[in-house]
């Protein structure tokens, strides 16, 4: 029997497996699913000894534990890092599920539930590919180990001191993630490009007390007129920030990659539609799909001064704050880039008026290496699978763990994800297309093979 | 016994009373506040039966009550309305308060309490005055009627209908209020002109929900970057008003009024040290005190909008909010200013978002005549009880109601304000310099005496 027949004669029973997990409610960001955290992580230990990998372990850490197993029969072999999550995100509002969200159900093709594609359906797909190799072949053509946390959805607090503790065991030439989306439907797609990160809080002063607005109005300053000035100033009309040095280090995108990146699938009108604004905005010698992936960004995340109850209020407020996130392409640094708006915010403060500036955390950008044998590996198998060019494209968002690899394995990460544009995942309704589940299987297992056969 | 001594020997139990009302946190602009203050106008009926004056009422109106009281045994002897309000301002930030707002709290010569010098603690100094009159006196020297109103602080929606209601009542040959400051420590100080007012609460929205800044950030439209932005585009950098239409119909001042207002006591150095700025801002063309007075203004009184909790939220906001009140001077029309604002911010706005404008109420700018027989009253009674000669002052505040006492009385308003230029009004730690409110009394008794004897 072939890996193909194996996938297609397991694939009721397959799905049932799938179904077993996603009916186990391990939401990490609500404290009173504790046990169904629990519950999940043994769970998967179970799943993957009984399909053939070993050393599955429950390992605690300081809040939910990881999942471990491994296969390390192939001497010699490089060795390759599976990471996913069995946490899931809450589930309100519940009312907007057509069907309940961990009684996954099968519709139109799909199955829905919580889970289903991040990162539930995206994990199981790994693990039975490896089924049916080990079934089938006896083995895997490549050396594998596997890493599940229980704390994506809450940012991987426990992560990092992990892979610190864990040093040797999570060594690996290659770490292969599926927690992201296809561009579209049937279209096979590796993320090459995750923007980094940096978080900032402003507070701004002006008089030692909010004012009448009657008896100092017009000589005395108002920490909300300040503040709408000052961040105003931040941007030009278009959308390009002005704060000097913001852009240093950015990579101008060459002819190719922006003619690589014009022919993915991305429908600017359909996009404003789906958000319900009559207009994109934001640099206008960028296209919106580079503006949302391979440019940074300044966002106001939230703006708070002065009266906000019901009624007017003649006040002049004395205090005005805001939250600040930037979004980082390579290679600009994230500490760097966090303190030229930070020196910038301070500067341009016009007199009567004093600003602090508060800095938050920071992620790297991420690029990978498109040449790379793990990424041409992915291509080759996604194709064959799909029967489709994968595309090559760089996200807006930004995944902590990938840097966290890449800092601290120093391996080389390949993010291929299976979920749909539409798959709704964190929302009511997440759903996985079934047929990306049967496909994703059979190409997560020509991938082994061809990375095997390529070596890293 | 005299009314000086009268007054003297009530000191103590005129304190106590005056602290029991400041206890009562008739907060207008709050709905849940509504029990207080329908208390605070019963005590206010108690207290004017209990000191003599005769037919004490709670008057219903649409919202909160009016309370009444008269007396008019002096036949012949012209007649004068008592105006004043037993409502106060929110009170947060709560944390800023020294002691809390709703407990009077005697300290460095000083009582703090929200409402201490707006406007319980004066319509309370004019309640002494008279009872002491009544006491001693066994009546007063002319006729007066009390009219104290629960809407002032938020702008008198109820009053202008309560006084067409009650026109044969509130019938009066001069209106006299004390709800003004006086310029400086120990300056009597009659207010001779006053600005209007107009309220606008700005909603602006982008997308049709909030969304995620790494999946979007870059193309999708930040409803708070555009509310800065519009905001902003309000003023020249050195305090204008940019919107077209703004200054129609401003008097401006003649060189007489200028040097008249240069002579009055005012230090811009000691006035932005007060204020803990190291300058105060506004039109350069013109002194502080006429910034203050007699020039419009515009100011955002609360901002709001996208994440205010603990720590980062990467979202881009699709709702932004302002709310904004405008000073204004003869003869700008309030009407026509909300207008052109809330037309300039609907027009101003950038594709991508929508602007809605709700307009609040509005108050004409208001001057007094100096010459007239109230005026020259207060200004002799002023000048007995303080030892010094009135300033007569025009005043950057708003006092709704004395445009509608004008309009619907056409009798003349005599303003003589007891509280002090740091009393905090409308902010954290409201006080009343206990001496200003002896003084009062005392200038208030003798007032009465010289307006009866001049006649109106």
């Amino acid at each position: 029997m072939t890996f193909d027949e194996h996938l297609a004669q397991s694939d009721s029973t397959y799905l049932e497996q799938l179904k077993e997990i996603l009916a186990i409610p391990s939401i990490s960001g609500i404290s009173e699913h504790r046990d169904d955290v629990q519950r999940a992580a043994s769970w998967l230990r179970d799943y993957m000894e009984a399909i053939g990998l070993e050393r599955a372990t429950v390992r605690p850490t300081a809040k939910n534990p990881v999942v471990t197993a491994e296969w390390l029969q192939r001497r010699g072999a490089p060795t390759a890092l599976i990471y996913g999550h069995y946490d899931v995100q809450p589930v309100d509002p519940l009312a907007l599920w057509t069907t309940p969200p961990f009684q996954a159900t099968e519709r139109d093709g799909r199955l829905y539930a919580r889970g289903s594609s991040d990162d539930k359906g995206q994990v199981i797909a790994h693990l039975q590919a490896i089924a049916s190799l080990i079934a089938v072949e006896g083995g895997l053509p490549m050396n594998i180990k596997v890493l599940i946390e229980g704390e994506e959805e809450i940012g991987s607090p426990s992560l990092e001191q992990f892979i610190k503790d864990n040093k040797d065991w999570t060594q690996a030439d290659v770490v292969v993630i599926s927690d992201t989306s296809m561009m579209e439907h049937g279209l096979p797609t590796i993320c090459c490009g995750l923007r980094g990160l940096c978080e900032m809080e402003v507070h701004l002063e002006t008089a030692n007390t909010d004012l009448h607005s009657g008896l100092y109005g017009g000589a005395a300053p108002n920490a909300l007129h300040v503040l709408v000035q000052l961040l105003a100033s931040v941007r030009d009309g278009q959308g390009r920030i002005t704060i000097p040095g913001f852009y240093d280090g950015v990579v101008e995108p060459t002819s190719e990659e922006r003619k690589q990146m014009a022919a993915l699938p991305f429908d600017e009108e359909e996009f404003a539609q789906r958000l319900g604004v009559d207009q994109l905005v934001g640099e206008p010698e960028f296209t919106a799909l580079e503006r949302i992936s391979i440019r940074p960004t300044l966002e106001l995340n939230g703006l708070w001064g002065g009266f906000q109850g019901e009624g007017p209020k003649t006040v002049i407020p004395n205090e005005a704050h805001a939250k600040i996130t930037c979004r980082l392409v390579p290679e600009q640094e994230p500490e760097r880039v966090a303190a030229v708006v930070a020196e910038y915010l301070t500067q341009a403060v016009p007199a009567g008026a004093r600003v602090r500036v508060d800095l938050g955390h920071v992620a790297r950008p991420w690029r990978c290496d498109p040449a790379s044998a793990p990424v041409q590996a992915a291509v080759q198998a996604l194709e064959q699978s799909f029967g489709r060019s994968a595309a090559l494209a760089r996200m807006g968002g930004s995944i902590p763990v990938v840097e966290v690899f890449d800092r601290l394995l120093g391996a080389p990460c390949v993010l291929m994800g299976f979920a749909a544009p539409d798959s709704n995942a964190h929302a009511p309704n997440e759903s996985l297309p079934l047929e990306s589940l049967r496909i994703a299987r059979r190409a997560l297992g020509r991938f082994w093979h061809e990375l095997g056969e390529r070596g890293v």
